[in-house]
């Protein structure tokens, strides 16, 4: 009976508090990811210095629409994942909270699926930059906008290691619900 | 004494055999939508009546490489679900099952993230389609493939339905989790 009294007040047991550190740790990789992709794409611009017929001087990421997507949900998805931080040293403390490991549990998912089709909308686009499609008389821009599909190629890298960590996350999550 | 021994040996509180069979419902809910989506994107080609220059006579989905990930993923996506249909039944019967909650919950968000990862490329190229970029000289393709554009556009709710509810059952385990 102590010890269901000592639990119930909010005394961690060991395992959970391990899964929460992990959790913050994990929080804090993700953010780094995500923003530094957001940051990548918002910043990338190319001005040509040729004069070519049909081909635009300056490539910006706000050309195209689900560049411009990813950017926002990037942005949401950074916001959302530094807000979390408190709720994740709560968890810490308090190792055998429920309701709010429920609730983050909700909003990791949420914004998984966000980062996740935000990453995924930018990436159909930049293969199409790179390959083009003959089918349908998309040619590729990257032979013109070379740096440019080179850096939003690679901010995509930091918001997929995004998603994969709040899989890991959300995952957690799971554990630690199940150990109480 | 007893009705801890009973709670050991499988027999379910209510409040989790309801989830569980809230858990089944919503399964077949995103089989429904999910396999829709797959079929009526594998499914679809537009025949133009006319010669153009410059345009293909048939359009189909595999013309555009991520309309083809998109039929990929949903169709594995709809694997997924229906072989997860048995461990659904088990929950029922077992509602205090927790392994096999956790792995369910983490197979879930996995799928969640194939199948968004998949509408959001298909949905970036069909936006495209419609609309074209100037900027970059990619042009409209659905004043020619009107009806190819209606149903591929339409394929894609039904796999964003399926997406809404693997996150409601992502958030079902959550709770049946911290019910225990």
């Amino acid at each position: 009976m102590m010890k269901v009294g000592a639990m119930q007040l909010g005394v961690a047991p060991p395992a959970n508090r391990g899964i929460a550190i992990l959790d913050f740790v994990l929080r804090i990789i993700a953010i780094v990811g995500t923003l530094a992709g957001a940051i990548a794409m918002a910043t990338t611009n190319q001005t040509l210095p040729f004069f070519a017929q049909f081909v635009r001087f300056r490539a910006k990421f706000n050309d195209l629409p689900s560049l411009a997507f990813f950017v926002v949900a990037s942005s949401i998805v950074s916001a959302y994942l530094i807000l979390s931080l408190p709720l994740s040293v709560l968890h810490m403390v308090k190792a055998n909270a429920v309701n709010s490991r429920v609730l983050l549990l909700f909003l990791d998912t949420a914004t998984m699926g966000l980062l996740m089709a935000g990453s995924s909308a930018a990436a159909a686009i930049v293969l199409l930059a790179h390959d083009g499609n003959n089918k349908v008389n998309w040619f590729a821009i990257c032979q013109q906008y070379n740096s440019f599909c080179k850096r939003v190629s690679g901010s995509l890298i930091g918001s997929y290691a995004g998603v994969v960590v709040l899989i890991l996350l959300i995952l957690l999550s799971g554990v630690s619900l199940s150990r109480r």
